[in-house]
């Protein structure tokens, strides 16, 4: 029997059975099979993949199907702004650019500024201050290195032109029942948040509208929003698209435990804002793997699994197979003390930021070129 | 007791009691005092205010407190396209164009493309072709004699990227419990249709967003769509907006009879392409008052409140009022030949068409200047 865990849209928590979550949602793992195919595609297996960071997936054979035939694929993301970007958001837009990279692959970001506003009980927040954040947040994901030219970010209430009369279209085979089951409503949710589903669905299908023909959708995204597209394929289907496939990743860990890197506690997590200084810090505080006594850690070893500094490394800032092996060798046998360990990880993620705030700054003034609006 | 009839936003049943439903829905009377105090502030007053076609409001005279102090006050009302529209279409534009002209008020007009196409069961019905009809119809509401540089119309779908960010701040205040016993939904509901009425609400406090202070709104509109207010007033006021005057008309008799005028039935109104031999035919077989034999006619006399001849004179084709008088009083005492009482209606009938028409000419071309894009 599994732990008591939660993973909706709306939130995560307990410690995540992913194995039973695969079963209960419906999708499949992402076996060698798969993560083979992916390599003679691209040439290469990102390490999220190879890693298992991103674990399940809807019909990516499907789709793989499709571009070995010379169907190319775009790729559907986003996120909705939440008060500043954490490196853990970056990863389905690291994942995308990857894609775009290797595959060739068109990019869709989607920034729904509506979301967090009607999702939050706070009256006084306004959309004004959450379309503030979603700019922030779009120079943030542009600056990963995308290709203006295959591209588009937009926010949902500045794109809604174009957006809204899809998300109509969708929303007309899908009733009060099929979203209250899935989403756990109620008659006290608000109209807005009954709706937004529809607006989520349509970057999943845009293409295709525009097109005038069915063009495939690849979507990287957290297991917690799968359940958008477990109602949207559905009525992506009726409305005669192919239905997007998915790709499935796991969370992120906090630097002090639990399930998923959560925007709500800034000690929790690594802001793309953080100075160097506040980044060691962090990272020094982070919870390791390391025995609570010296005695035990010498006969026990570490555990790399609850290792903070580890998982960073792992699914985030060592792509390079080798010298991740080192790191969790390292912890688990004890060999690397503790705060070279933590020095180490603190030194690439300064580095991370600190190319990613020049390229930032490289394109400030030309993110117009990444913007869609209607 | 009044008789069962049902008057909801999706449909008009039975013999409407409309002192009962002032009760019921908890809005005002017309009376002379208010009829007085617009004739007093427009210098003049509408027949079909005088006549009681509108017949019930909701805070008129909050709205004529602002006018007389010089706070002008704008009128929103709209359409949902269906089809081509009926001469009792036209009611709230002719109203609002009487509004523009005497009270020097902005005008914007809704055309709720995507409401149809939600609310009908048939899937086979595209957006595509209602955005055709709505086309149409826009032309039709133009050519009634507004100005252009005070008069507005958008297509929902086509206007979304303003309308659904404001919809959005509605639908925060909006429960799926108080749209359910609003509008009598259920589960089966699909959230498109659960979510509309935040779109049509937007339009009665668009000008004070947009000015950054409030301007008062006034809404002409049939008893039906009253329930849409009801529900956004309290949202629009919860937003810091003032809650918009509304005006209610009663509903224009089909020409066979019956308790509203349908567009589902052709041969019970006058469309606006009917050709001159049509609209003659269809008056020709319209109901009146005469009863079933001579000699019940000469001992009662005709009764002009079922006569839809006498209707149509009274609430769309005779603004004169001796001239009305006459014709009702020929109908009641059968002075008047019914062959000639409809014969001078159709006349009057083609001749506004064929004026319409020509009008719809010699704007065709230039209907941007009344379209809202964005």
């Amino acid at each position: 029997m599994p732990d008591e865990y939660k993973v909706d849209a709306y939130s995560v928590e307990g410690k995540v059975d992913y194995e039973d979550a695969v079963k209960k949602f419906g999708i499949s793992l992402i076996d060698d099979a798969l993560k083979a195919r992916i390599k003679n595609d691209a040439g290469d297996v990102h390490f999220m993949i190879r890693r298992g960071l991103y674990f399940a997936h809807r019909d990516m054979n499907l789709l793989l199907d499709k571009y070995e035939k010379g169907e190319k694929f775009y790729v559907y993301t986003g996120i909705a702004p939440s008060g500043g970007m954490t490196v853990a958001h970056l990863v389905h837009f690291i994942m995308a650019q990857w894609l775009q990279e290797k595959f060739g692959a068109d990019v869709m970001i989607q920034i729904p500024d509506e979301e967090k506003f009607l999702a939050k009980k706070n009256t006084n927040l306004t959309l004004g201050s959450t379309h503030e954040l979603a700019y922030k947040d779009a120079l943030d994901i542009a600056a990963l290195g995308f290709n203006p030219d295959k591209t588009k970010i937009f926010l949902n209430t500045e794109y809604a032109s174009v957006l809204y009369k899809q998300a109509v279209r969708v929303s007309k085979y899908l009733t009060f029942s099929i979203i209250k089951d899935a989403f756990g409503f109620g008659n006290d949710t608000n109209i807005g948040t009954i709706f937004y589903t529809s607006m989520q669905a349509v970057p999943a299908f845009l293409k295709s509208v525009e097109a005038g023909k069915n063009v495939p959708c690849l979507v990287p995204l957290g297991l917690d929003q799968d359940v958008h597209f477990r109602v949207a394929r559905n009525a992506i289907d009726k409305l005669g698209y192919y239905k997007p496939a998915i790709m499935h990743s796991t969370f992120i860990p906090s630097l002090k435990g639990g399930p998923k890197m959560s925007a709500s506690d800034p000690d929790n997590a690594i802001y793309l804002d953080d100075s160097p200084e506040t980044v060691e810090k962090k990272v020094n505080r982070a919870i390791t793997g390391q025995q609570s006594t010296a005695e035990l850690q010498k006969r026990l070893g570490g555990d790399p699994d609850k290792c903070a500094v580890c998982q960073y490394n792992k699914y985030l800032f060592e792509p390079d197979d080798k010298k991740l092996a080192k790191i969790i060798e390292g912890e688990r046998r004890g060999t690397m003390r503790i705060g070279e360990h933590k020095k180490d990880l603190a030194a690439k993620i300064n580095k991370f930021l600190a190319e990613h705030r020049k390229e930032k700054d490289r394109i400030r003034d030309s993110m117009d070129s990444f913007m869609l609006r209607a």
